[in-house]
Parts: C-alpha cells; sequence; structure tokens
C-alpha cells in the first residue's frame, strides 16, 4: 500500500456537501483502508486451513472499524459465505447486502424478536438452555427449518453453553430437529499463546461435546487458533484480527499484510524559544532550541490517552516522539531532529502504516491491536481501496 | 433523572426500521443523555461569573460525545451564543444550526479554505502569524469584517500565537483591521489544580499580553478555569467537561448534575459449577459457587480495555465488580452476591449513572472523563431528554 492521499470525500461525509473542499485540508487525519489487502489476508488464512475446512468473516464491531458493510461485500467477493457479528443490531444492518450468506449473531437470541430475526434472516449464535428452547419452539411452530449454531463453553465463563448442558442437549434426539443443519463452536482462550496448555484443554473439551454431535459441523478456531494447527481447525474458522492486519503470532513475524493507514494532518509548528512544559498537566518538559509538531488527532479520534508520552509517529523517514499528554483533539511530537523543511504545516504524520503497525501502537499504549481498530475515530476522512458493489 | 428506558429509536438507527423492535431488546446498551441537566449546568457555570463576562458552549468531538447539534440547539434555547469546535468539518456541519451564534473553530485557518470558512460563516481561531495574515487578507480582498479570534499561547506549546508573536501583532496598527471586533484567547495547563503556580504565571502572561489589545474582548478560562475565581473569567468563559456533568473541581464535590446514564443488558447469567478462569488470558479465577453474568458492551463501544478487572457496575442497589477483560463486545460482572432474582437476562446494569460518575470510571480506567465521554460509542442506542427543534 503506497502513501495513500485519498482525493475523493467519502459518502455521506460533511466534505461531500463541498466538492471544492479536499479531505487533505479539511479533515484532521485520513484513514485508508485497503480491501485488497483484507481480502489477501483471508485468502492467505483460508490457504492455511486444512482440506475441505471452511473460512468465514467475523465483521463484527463494524468489520473492526474498518466498516462492516465495506469488508463483507469484498469477503463475499473472494467466496466467503458465513460471517459473525456481535450485536443484533449489526445484523440486522449487515444482512441485507449478503443475501445468500450466513449472518450469525455471536450475542444470541433475544427471545422477543425471534420474528425479527426470522424475517431478516439471520442465524442467532444460541448461547443457553433457554435460546435453544426458544428458538426451536419458534421455528416449528413456523415450520422454518434455518441452520444453527449452538455456542458451546469450554472455558471462556462468559457465554455459551456448559458441557453438561451440551450433553443433555446432544442426548435429546430431537433437539435439534428444528433446523437444517447445525454447527457447534466454542471459543479459544489464549490462542494467542500457543504453549499454554490451556489450549489442550479447551481442544480436549471441544472434542468431548463435538463428538455427540456427529452431524453438527464443528468450529473452533479464531484468528491465532488456526496457527495452532489442523487439529484446531475442523469445519470452519473464523478469523477477525488478522483479516485486518493484527499480527495473530505475537512474537513472531506477521504473517498478515498491512490493511490500515492512518495519516494526521500537522496543523502547527513552533520553534521552542526558551524551556518549558507541553500540553496539559505540564507533564513534559522540552528545551530552548527544540521543535514541535501539532498534528489534528486526540483521544476524541480514539487516539487513546495513554499514549501519551509514549506513542510515536513518523515525518518521512523520521521516527517522531509523542511529547507530553495526547489531548482530546490534539496531540504534540518532539520534532527536533527533523529538518524544518521536512516538516511543514500541511503535512502528514504516520501514526499507522509502513513504518508503525496497529500491533506496535497498541504495545506503546498498553492493550491489544484489536482495541485500536475498533477505536479508529468518526472524525476521519475515510478511503477505500478495492472496493466493490 | 430517573432511570431512563428510552421508547422511541434514535433518528437514523438501524431500530427506527422496524418500529416494533425495543431497543431495550435489540441494542447491547442504552445510553440516555439528559439535556435538561446540560442547560442547567451552563446556566450554574453562567451564574458563577463575573458580572458582564459571557458563558461560551464547547461542543467539539460531537460535544464531548453526547451529540453536538442537540447539544448546542439546546444551549443556544438557553442564550448561549458562542461555540467552539475542533474540527473545520465540525465547524462546517454545525453552523447551519446555529445561524445567529458564532461557531469558532480552534484548528485554525487552512489558508486554502478561507473561502469555505466565509462561505460558511465559521470563525477560525488564528493560532500563528500565517494564519493571520491569510485570514487578514482575504477579509480585507473580499471586503469583509468577520469577528475574528486570536490564540496566544501562555504555557501549553501546542497551538497559539508566541508571546513575541502577539505583542508583535498588537504593534501593528493596521493588523485588526478587517476584523469588526476581536477576541484574544489562551488556554490553561492545569486548571484544575488551583494551588498549581503554573495558574499564576498563565495568567501573567495572559494580562501583559491582552494589555495590549485595548480593544479586543479577553477569554481565558474552560470548565475548571471558571473555579479559579473571577480573576480568570475576564469576557468570555469556555466551558467543555463540566457542561456534561464532569467534575471541574477534582477531590471536591461535584458542583455539576449528571447528564449522562449508560445502561447494559444482561445476555447471559453463569452458575459456575467448577473453579476457572474468566475471559481471554484467562487473567481471573472464579470459585464453585460464584455466578457470572454477561452484558452487551465492550471495548468496541468505548467502554475501554484499561477496565478489565478494575472497574465496576451497579445491578439494582448491589455493586458488582467486572471480572476478567473487557472484550471487544461483552463484560463479565461478578454477581456472586447479588440475589438471583435481582440478576436476570434481560435486566439492565448500569455503567455511569446515579451510582458511578464519569470521573469514577475514569478513575478506575485510569484516564481522565473527558476520554471517558469523548469515546461513547456509536452501537450504543440513543435517547435525549428535553431535547429542542
Amino acid at each position: 500500500m503506497a502513501a495513500a492521499r485519498p482525493s475523493e470525500p467519502a459518502e455521506g461525509s460533511a466534505a461531500s456537501a463541498a466538492p471544492a473542499r479536499r479531505p487533505e485540508d479539511s479533515s484532521g487525519a485520513l484513514l485508508t483502508i485497503d480491501l485488497d489487502a483484507i481480502a489477501e489476508n483471508w485468502r492467505r488464512l483460508r490457504a492455511r486451513l486444512r482440506a475441505g475446512a471452511q473460512c468465514a468473516g467475523v465483521v463484527k464491531a463494524d468489520g473492526y472499524g474498518c466498516g462492516a458493510v465495506k469488508v463483507a461485500k469484498r469477503l463475499h467477493a473472494e467466496g466467503c459465505r458465513v460471517f459473525f457479528v456481535a450485536r443484533t443490531d449489526e445484523g440486522f444492518a449487515l444482512k441485507p447486502h449478503l443475501p445468500d450468506a450466513e449472518v450469525c449473531v455471536l450475542d444470541g437470541l433475544v427471545p422477543s424478536l425471534a420474528n425479527d430475526y426470522a424475517a431478516a434472516g439471520l442465524v442467532p449464535v444460541l448461547n443457553d438452555p433457554a435460546q435453544v428452547e426458544a428458538w426451536t419452539s419458534y421455528c416449528v411452530a413456523n415450520e422454518l427449518r434455518p441452520p444453527v449454531v449452538i455456542h458451546v463453553d469450554t472455558g471462556m465463563n462468559r457465554l455459551g453453553l456448559s458441557e453438561a448442558d451440551a450433553l443433555a442437549l446432544a442426548a435429546d434426539r430431537d433437539a435439534l430437529r428444528a433446523f437444517s443443519d447445525a454447527m457447534v463452536m466454542s471459543h479459544l482462550v489464549v490462542s494467542e499463546e500457543p504453549d499454554n496448555p490451556i489450549n489442550a484443554r479447551q481442544l480436549a473439551a471441544y472434542e468431548r461435546v463435538r463428538a455427540r454431535f456427529p452431524k453438527a459441523k464443528a468450529s473452533l478456531a479464531n484468528s491465532s487458533g488456526i496457527f495452532l494447527g489442523p487439529a484446531y481447525h475442523f469445519d470452519l474458522a473464523r478469523p477477525g484480527y488478522a483479516l485486518y492486519g493484527g499480527n495473530p503470532t505475537p512474537g513472531k513475524p506477521n504473517p498478515m499484510r498491512r490493511a490500515v493507514q492512518l495519516l494526521a494532518r500537522v496543523i502547527a509548528v513552533r520553534e521552542v524559544d526558551k524551556a518549558g512544559t507541553v500540553g496539559y498537566g505540564a507533564t513534559a518538559r522540552i528545551g530552548a532550541g527544540g521543535r514541535i509538531a501539532t498534528i489534528a488527532v486526540g483521544y476524541a479520534d480514539g487516539y487513546l490517552r495513554s499514549l501519551s508520552n509514549r506513542g510515536e509517529a513518523w515525518i518521512g523517514s523520521h521516527r517522531v516522539p509523542i511529547i507530553g499528554r495526547v489531548s482530546m483533539d490534539l496531540v504534540t511530537l518532539d520534532v527536533s531532529s527533523v529538518p524544518p523543511e521536512a516538516c511543514q504545516v500541511g503535512d502528514h504524520a504516520e501514526l499507522i502504516g509502513a513504518h508503525l503497525g496497529v500491533d506496535d501502537v497498541a504495545e506503546r499504549a498498553g492493550t491489544n491491536g484489536y482495541e485500536i481498530l475498533t477505536s479508529l475515530g468518526p472524525r476521519y476522512h475515510r478511503a477505500y481501496l478495492g472496493e466493490v458493489d
């Protein structure tokens, strides 16, 4: 992905009302989402799966901040036919764009919405016996035979049928009679740590349960789970993070292609003529002769405040540290080491891109790359590469 | 503000397509913004100002996450006539709703957009000599005489004319000839620490500069600055955070009224039959006999991941801790101490509200309340109290 300088205003953005206004000028920062990279990541992950296994696309949280509809349509064009979202509302919004695909809702079934699920053609991921019972009754009463997903908890203690409840369900010969086909899924707790014994314990628990549903399909692996090997692949893998360029193998080289670039506009450059402090709380000092560049991004853009005095940016080929606190709308960079002609008002500083991966930013912020992605804010001008209709 | 259970879908939300779907069921969480409280906070702050001082409304970052247009229209109905936003795009979006008010853009003037600023009637906050020169030339050439705001830096080292540049501007008799009237503003660095000597130093620097602009209006105080006393009030105060119920006097009782309530839906309750870990990374343990409630909120909703194992919620009159990591879409609560009948699927847990102020949440997250507000996420169902046309 080259240093993209998108020239077309995004649909529905404020900028679209006045086409003469270039987003490079009027936006604080430019976010470019490379759908070609996301598609390639999906193909790379699919190629790693054992023969016969399918690859889904997880597009919850607005496609990890990248735009669920645009990502899903691009993956659909690659051949992806199973998608996962978290919220019911996310399912209702996405499904009309994917009429021939399964859109599965991880939050599960709200019984009072059974009619809405059926009308929309959504697949609820059933998370407890009450949901199984409610969806079964509804489908029987309405003579529907949709596919279904049963979520079994193997160690997360968060959502999903307990092992005991799952085994009781398996023992009931009529239990899944209402459904055209069923999938039994579970969720790994520490898949990004291949040596953690919890993985093998979860796999064993999952094997115990799924063996009791011999006709059902099976799904266990998230992004990192794919890299635990074919024993974890079963019938369907459910990558999310790695699609968007995050590293599913922490501590090893990232096998995925970068999909996100974030460039923030320099709106001021200041020569420091006497030593002083920078920003709110006076947490950082700078000496006379230093230079500060202020960029139009802040924690209101989801650029986390925990990056204060810890994050970094790149201006051309120069690495520059954040100095002072990240404030609501602005970040200050210590550009004392950058030649003045290389950092001028109107230039852009890279916050995520070729020099700084999502995982790098996360490490400096003290969080994971998932939170960096899902926090990508609404004030950024968004441009897409590789969009399909 | 009573425990609001909004019944009308928000404009443009996915829910509005199917009016039969109640947001209590289909949304992960319900966010209620009390515009009456925001209006009362504005009146309370105005009442604290020295006689003759005006009170502005700061509505940048989409009104601190509360909805800039709705907040600004409500404050306008109270008599507020000066508003501040951060980004140029925020100004373009807001100004049409406030034809007779001044909408000032803190990011300053992008010279290539001078025509757009003039056409929209926006007031750029001029942050350096180049912006002063560009806007002056434009206004003279086009025979405009708009009001102007000059930002002088008195210790932030972020944006604003240096003291030397400001004094040079003041010495130029023709400098502000192009403008109907001018305001000279600056920004406090540590106003929430009344005993910090930086406040007095900034005040002295600001007094030196503004004395050289005898005809200009003067503005220095943000929310906390108002509480530093009348010497800081000048002609216009610019509160933001306190309008939205944040405490402008940390360490003392909050003089503001709460304006935000966030209730998350319980989507699962699980009896723990054998001791185990909870959530990703297996960071928390729970013993047999415990009970876990899973709520439909996560860091993708701006509920910060730093609240993992540290945040809390209230279920009815019961305080319950977060157990395990905040995940992208879900949070797990240890509800072992809550009677089962008081915590059922479909109930709501308070994350911000009568028991838990924005500042309380921030303290647990290791950040400030501003970031809690500006992170309020797009998946919440939003309801407004006290909205005006």
